[in-house]
């Protein structure tokens, strides 16, 4: 516990946050956007926490023992920046010539070019369930006693990942994460939802598991003795600190008013909040220094060796199987967690749950709060492996998104992906996870169609950087390759070439399968046809794709699993004119129905991506020579 | 109110759960797969709920008067089947021989195709969203008694989104919404995070302003009492019972155990089944009908006249601006409604708010919510429009996904799109969202250059069906088209055009500003440029894409404010390369990088999206020749 608070602290901490106001709206005008209102509210709060618990090295913010402070109401970065200022790692110069401006690093919501800044916020509703991945690192593999700060937005507490969040919290029993509800009142466009209801809050967040504090987040007093509880992580709930606040607090023209989010205030008028917020201030800052910074179980590779599992050539293996036998391998490596959404006994996460139980965290179904745990193991150095069926990916995109800003280091496993799942029906396909995934800046999105690529896969994500993402399949389907080869990222496998090749037939996964039955089909009449395994959509193999289609009278087939917008066949196709003058004569399968129930043999005929329908193609690509 | 219970109400009652539980046994025995043990736990639920509360004419599932019933927990499909044979809709030949099937409307999980089905379920977490807004189209716009009784299962509980549905629920006091928890105890993989824990579920969704009943839901009288209150919309609170149930109720050999997740029962073991729980019955059952069906505010075009905005030539105007516009305008039909995620005053639907509010419903910062809202609008006929930040959208694609299966007609604007919104950063930068809404079945997808063709085609958007996309952009750009120009949906524009034509660009939105403005540099050099805008992605002008690449030597400039994968660029190739032998020698211009903050202008130039970059790629694709 900190020394009791005295009037010295007090006095101190009241400066501080009229500084923090006074640069929050330095630093906004200057710009000429930002909030300055929504961070004026949190001004107290932040001069409380910083100068007198929140425990960090701001010269070390790579040292382990830190306390994590994460603003999930990024839109108050100005009042982040103006910390920063504070406690001396920012000087006023670049706050006020660099926030929002271009190549600077004080961007207009945080992002983690600042090594000071954990993850990217600013969509709203995600630092929190951020937070909770890091917390359950702190707390179940590190044993560390830092502490995660969170503040977080009151319009933000309508999303629902906020409360996945909270129910993870508290059935993980995270004590050492703190949520600071910021209780402004006033959203974008008016009034939020509950206002200043903080009995509502309160109702919601005890319902939740959460031990809640009701404050007045200008009581500087309160606040000292509120964070001083809060901080003490012997309990075992989280803690939700229910602060009411003023927007604009500080500066009698915008305080509690409407129609001043998101704006700055206009030279004159920020001439006028500065006097009467007490004047410009330099104060310099720091609060505790970090604890203990050695962790139980630190997030290193170890040396470990891991030994993939082998399958037998022809051996019927669903890749998802694979995917639980080679992260089960994988388990060697202290550094690598797995969490699923409850899911496990269907992706295989299963494997590794059994085996390291802890290192395994179940998220339920709670795809959202999935991602951020993988965000946040990350954020503490682990290599996280998240795993649902593809199609709840879809769930989770926005903090997908998120997670490339917050350049996390995150893998992703979606099984049961296609129509190829057969009797469920649509809404368990994933159809569009492809074109979701690709278009992720630096993604990775690996579709093996046999055992021993995925395995090999599975084992190449766990040191990739970046969002990686792989699609594994339902239905068990031959084992095409040796354990010796290996599949590089970026690679692809060319399975059946010859000289007089006439046709290229690319797909992955099933349709990989599907590809050379057609080309026996193919071989029985005459026709040469040279098959691709695209196991590695992106990056993607541009070079063996040229001299295919090269060597085969630019005609090619391509097929997926998927509908056909942004999957395997754009990407081929995007690689291809890439590449600068080209000729193509392409067919393109993929799944253009609505599907419903059947096997999966059934549909993929229905969907007209079966071994009938890319020898068909083939036919009709060399008929119109 | 129901007449009180007789003796021989709950013996048929009882006879009817056995039935429910007799034909999903059945039924998933004899498609080899399907969740009997899920449907199991609520068969005394939907009996005493069919057969005494729903009020339902099977014979018109159109009756506009009829309450709607969804299985959020759509897995229990054959218990949802097993219903409608009991009100005599589906034979048992049907269900016993079409469960799961190809071609088969008895899907894995319900969908529309069925027509006593409002929404597609079995992503879990979507049925009570959706119900919320059927919900609110009844007590707000219709004005109709019809009740919304949403069954879902206790795992799906873990989901945001449930709570972002109770949210909305209380805030608009939906006295009208009962949903129905099915606490089995046990998920997929195992026992759930809160088992039978009612106490803690009673204390959440009473925090979350619901009213609460906690039951034995296989008490018949207790579920008829409940079921009984529950029905009463009077109040101003939504109902949640929180029914504790048995998994696998009634067949011994199941009930309440471990590892029979989402598992037919054999043959011989449902045999069994079906004598313990006393053998296969044919009972017809019918329920209550349907009170008064005559809307207040019906969902009908009405005739009204639409007369849109009109701009000047020339004059600056954002696209977002338009859509508020417009929106305001189309505002005359009654069929219109409109509902924001709290960002009304940045993506101007706060212009149809204040024009007519009671069509207006503010969904706070919950995108969930706010895309099922819309598809519960949609199933009664309504034409809902929903707004808010391009990226926020990429929370909400799964509902955007499940929204096409069930086959709903709905309406999305984002506006604030790419790094044309300068300061704020990536976190509010739409990048994915053109690849996002392309892959979803049958979407239309558009993005205008200028006021005219934003305010045109969101009137077009009103009457197309499926799920309509719109991207508005952030800043003021110069209105190019007259007002009396047609924007079909398909259609493009060219807007540069020659017979000495040597290279064509291509852009939409704030791209195909910097593409004239390309034009012109090149035409200053004796270039001759074509210059295209592709106002619609999705469905795609293949016409005057073709003819544009013949006149031009396939010299093609894509321009997209968007990553590259899936997007603008892709929609192109895609489409010219699915018209046979083509050569192209194609310029992709897209966002490669991460950006950061700075102004629209510098970020269109760091990304190499503006205009000299547009015009030294023309320059490129000339040089090689």
């Amino acid at each position: 516990m900190p020394a009791p608070v005295t009037d010295a602290n007090l006095a101190l901490a009241a400066e501080l946050g009229q500084q923090l106001r006074v640069d929050s709206i330095r630093s906004s005008t200057s710009a000429g956007s930002g909030h300055p209102t929504s961070s004026m509210s949190a001004a107290d709060l932040l001069s409380v926490l910083v100068s007198r618990h929140l425990r960090y090295d701001w010269d070390q913010p790579q040292h382990s023992g830190n306390d994590h402070l994460i603003f999930s109401k990024g839109h108050a970065s100005p009042l982040l920046y103006s910390v920063f200022k504070a406690v001396g790692v920012v000087s006023d110069e670049e706050l006020m010539t660099g926030y929002r401006r271009l190549g600077s690093r004080l961007e207009g919501h945080p992002t983690p070019v600042l090594p000071w800044v954990d993850v990217a916020t600013g969509s709203l509703g995600q630092g929190l369930p951020d937070g909770v991945g890091i917390a359950l690192a702190g707390k179940y593999l590190e044993e560390l006693p830092y502490r995660v700060w969170v503040l977080c937005g009151d319009s933000e507490v309508a999303e629902g990942s906020i409360w996945e969040a909270l129910d993870k919290a508290s059935y993980y029993k995270l004590s050492n994460l703190i949520a600071i509800f910021d209780i402004n009142r006033l959203g974008q466009r008016g009034p939020t939802e509950h206002e200043w209801d903080t009995e509502t809050y309160q109702r919601r967040v005890t319902a939740f598991g959460a031990r809640a504090f009701v404050i007045d987040g200008h009581d500087l007093a309160a606040i000292d003795r509120t964070l001083a509880q809060a901080g003490d992580i012997s309990g075992n709930q989280p803690t939700v600190i229910l602060a009411r606040t003023l927007k604009g607090k500080g500066f009698s023209e915008v305080e509690d008013k409407e129609n001043w989010h998101g704006k700055p205030l206009p030279p004159e008028m920020a001439e006028r909040a500065v006097i009467e917020l007490g004047g410009e201030r330099n104060l310099l800052v720091r609060g505790p220094m970090p604890g203990d910074g050695v962790p139980r179980h630190p997030a290193t590779a170890d040396g470990a060796e891991v030994k993939l599992p082998v399958y037998d050539l022809g051996q019927k293996v669903a890749t998802r199987k694979a995917y639980g036998d080679a992260l089960a391998a994988l388990g060697v490596r202290p550094d690598v967690v797995a969490m699923d959404g409850e899911v496990s006994n269907s992706t295989f996460a299963d494997e590794f749950a059994a085996k390291y139980p802890e290192r395994y965290f179940e998220m339920f179904i709670a795809e959202q709060q999935l991602v951020a745990a993988a965000v946040g193991f990350s954020v503490r150095g682990y290599r996280p492996f998240a795993s649902t069926f593809a199609a709840f990916f879809t769930r989770a995109y926005d903090f997908i998104r998120m997670a490339a800003i917050s350049q996390a280091n995150i893998r992703l496993v979606g099984s049961h992906a296609g129509v190829e799942i057969g009797a469920d029906g649509p809404s368990q396909m994933a159809l569009e996870d492809l074109a979701m995934l690709r278009a992720v800046h630096g993604s990775t999105v690996l579709y093996p169609c046999d055992a021993t690529s995925a395995a090999a896969l599975t084992k190449e994500m766990a040191d990739r950087e970046g969002i990686s993402y792989m699609r594994t399949t339902r239905g068990a389907y031959p084992t095409l390759y040796d354990a010796a080869e290996t599949f590089p990222v970026g690679g692809s496998k060319v399975l059946r070439s010859a000289d007089d090749d006439q046709v290229t037939l690319i797909g992955a996964g099933v349709t990989l399968h599907e590809c050379l039955a057609a080309a026996d089909q193919l071989a029985g009449e005459g026709i040469s046809a040279r098959v691709i395994d695209l196991y590695s959509v992106k990056p993607i193999d541009i070079a063996t794709l040229t001299a295919a289609a090269a060597a085969t009278g630019d005609r090619l087939v391509l097929v997926e699993d998927h509908h056909p917008e942004g999957g395997l066949g754009s990407a081929v196709v995007d690689a291809l004119t890439g590449e600068g003058r080209t000729e193509l004569d392409i067919a393109h399968l993929a799944v253009r129905i609505m599907p419903g129930s059947g096997t999966g043999e059934e549909l993929l005929n229905e969907a007209g991506i079966s071994a009938n329908h890319i020898a068909d193609a083939a036919r009709g690509l060399l008929a119109k020579q």
